[in-house]
């Protein structure tokens, strides 16, 4: 019996009990399969940082560091303000364990309802692979005032000045800012795995980016997707600025095999994708380091006002737990979980409000494991 | 009989003939309404670019600044790089004439197919106004490597390296940045326009920012939309991550009335809305300085391929040219304008081929202002 480590935050509002039916359901596979999860309990998100101070400790980071996955809930609390617990534990982890990756199938399930007419689950099937540790995610940023000492502003204004012919020297103007990066080996990294991704999906590769405007940023990112591209000259590839991939996701979404996207781009659409695949309720998402600790949770929010409720739909955590599993190497295991979803979804009987039926959350994923059981 | 002056730039592909169909049906409403417009062609684009080696000259930018409104066809083409003719006419007019308001109707006219499943067109109905001059559009950026010397560079990465802990000071290392601003006054010109707008419609106003990780940028934004919004206490606000918000354009589109958005995400949500409204073939935008030189043209590209082949679909230049006689204070011409486009699409018998039928541009042209007349 193999014997894996897995340590859960199920963090804010339904995030404990949406992870609670992942774990049932991945018990149950283990079962099965024949491994056996031994679950590692970690408090974070916000009752522990506003009992104790502690967003995520150097300490907790380096106790997590020792796994190769991590289950997360969801993370997020009105009464915090915006961007605390996101960056100060989502971001954070993200950035400590240099999850590169972050994944997100874009996958219409059999039985499932898209807003989008005459779309049915061959036509929207394909795979986004965000970059997760670079570009207007590295939270740099800040304000320049006339008067205010500040090296990093001073030749910012000046060269704002200078371009716009702007006099923005007066007591009355304040600006912001933000800055962006992405580095040669960052951007590397990301492609690499993008294209062997789709070397062994449907070898189509699109790369998204906005290199008519955002050049200086987005044009190195096309160049890297080119001189990583040489290396796979049997897959084939396009660019598309990020306004026109919001369109072909709802015209075309047929068009897309694997798609790379800048961190802040991959945001958006990826959300578009959950969207379009039958709604936030149904969108796993992977952080992924391949050689490091990886974090697999929900794409949704933390539905503050459903907590405890027992009638979230954790159909998404539980994907996000087959996507776990397949990491710890379990193939098997995770392609039966995805299976046994798309059936709980078929049978239309064991099914959650959003999803129109009247089952609680726990219901539906004990219906998960005992699929699980019956198909494995 | 009033008298008005318009500069015309047909530009390039497919754009001088859609905007000769806008020109024609402008000149219809004219007989009606009693004005007249004398119309100045401009030779910009590409063409003019590879002749004479001008995008727009200091001289072309002060002879257009004389009129209160240019019509533009569209710009891009296959033979120059990606950048060139959109940075060098379309954002140096926008930023030339300070047209700090990109202005886009999402609207669903009747008779329009939208791929959104039970949406009709009492659900998409909502106008988005995009900050058309600010944000990751000044187009400050660069590259960084060991030994270039660049004083904005050596403070950039030794912020990016303290703050992840990276050594990015190695032969092999690039990076690439960009730098977003905004300013206050630029912001709250925007936000003021959209709450005036939004107190002329349903008193409904949403802003888009992603405040929880672009914090600097967007904290600064979201704050100068709380701030204006104090003089406005008839109109709900909301804010929404950019996000969400390419989730409910699918989901919910009747929830909006109407949004005001960074350049940026503005960009990206005003094509998802035009694929929503029925697809590009039908969404105008207007580039507006309210006190000063306007611009207006329809959002899709210039469809290299279809160049003089007479089939492109003229309706969102058409629609784009009643904009511009509302700038020019011809309300009702403008308002029939758009009755007569819902009446060509309603009629079903004179129609491009993308949207089912097998009219030709001109065709189409003359239809919508024979309905013009028709409607007057
Ligand atoms: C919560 C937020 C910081 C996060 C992000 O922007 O990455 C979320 O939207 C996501 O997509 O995982
Ligand atoms: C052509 C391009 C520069 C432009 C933009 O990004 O603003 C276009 O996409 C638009 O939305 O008008």
């Amino acid at each position: 019996m193999t014997q894996y480590k897995v340590p859960v935050i199920g963090g804010d509002g339904i995030g404990p009990e949406i992870v609670r039916e992942g774990q049932k359901v991945l018990d149950a596979a283990g079962e099965i399969f024949g491994f056996d999860i031994d679950w590692l309990e970690f408090p974070h998100g916000a009752d522990h940082y506003l009992e104790t101070g502690e967003l995520v400790s150097e300490e907790t980071i380096k106790e997590l560091s020792g796994y190769k996955a991590i289950y997360l809930g969801a993370l997020g609390d009105p009464r915090l303000a915006p961007g605390i617990l996101e960056k100060g534990i989502l971001l954070k982890l993200r950035f400590a364990f240099d999850e590169y990756i972050n994944l997100r199938p874009i996958k219409l399930l059999d039985g499932v309802e898209t807003p989008l007419k005459g779309k049915t689950a061959k036509d929207i099937d394909f795979v986004v692979v965000r970059e997760n540790t670079e570009d207007f995610y590295i939270g740099i940023g800040g304000r320049a005032k006339k008067g205010q000492k500040n090296d990093l502003l001073e030749v910012q204004r000046d060269l704002y000045s200078a371009k716009f012919g702007l006099d923005i020297e007066t007591d009355s103007e304040e600006i912001a800012y933000q800055i962006g990066m992405i580095s040669k080996e960052g951007t590397k990294r990301v492609m690499e795995y993008s294209y062997d991704l789709a070397a062994k999906r449907n070898n189509h590769l699109s790369s998204v980016d906005k290199a008519n405007v955002l050049s200086d940023i987005y044009g190195f990112w096309r160049e890297t997707f080119e001189e990583v591209g040489k290396g796979y000259p049997s897959v084939e590839t396009d660019f598309n600025y990020v306004d026109a991939v919001t369109m072909w996701f709802v015209k075309n979404p047929e068009f897309f095999d694997v798609v790379v996207t800048p961190n802040m781009f991959g945001d958006i659409i990826t959300d578009l994708g959950a969207m379009i695949q039958g709604g936030l309720g149904l969108a796993p998402g992977g952080n992924i380091n391949p050689n490091g600790t990886s974090m697999f949770e929900p794409i949704h929010g933390s539905a503050p006002k459903y907590k405890g409720m027992d009638r979230a739909n954790p159909l998404a955590t539980i994907w996000a737990g087959a996507l776990l599993i397949e990491t710890l190497g379990e193939k098997e295991a995770a392609d039966t979980i995805v299976k046994a979803i798309e059936k709980n979804i078929l049978d239309k009987k064991v099914n959650t409000v959003d999803m129109g039926g009247s089952a609680k959350c726990s219901e539906v994923g004990t219906d998960v494991a005992r699929l699980v059981r019956e198909l494995g």
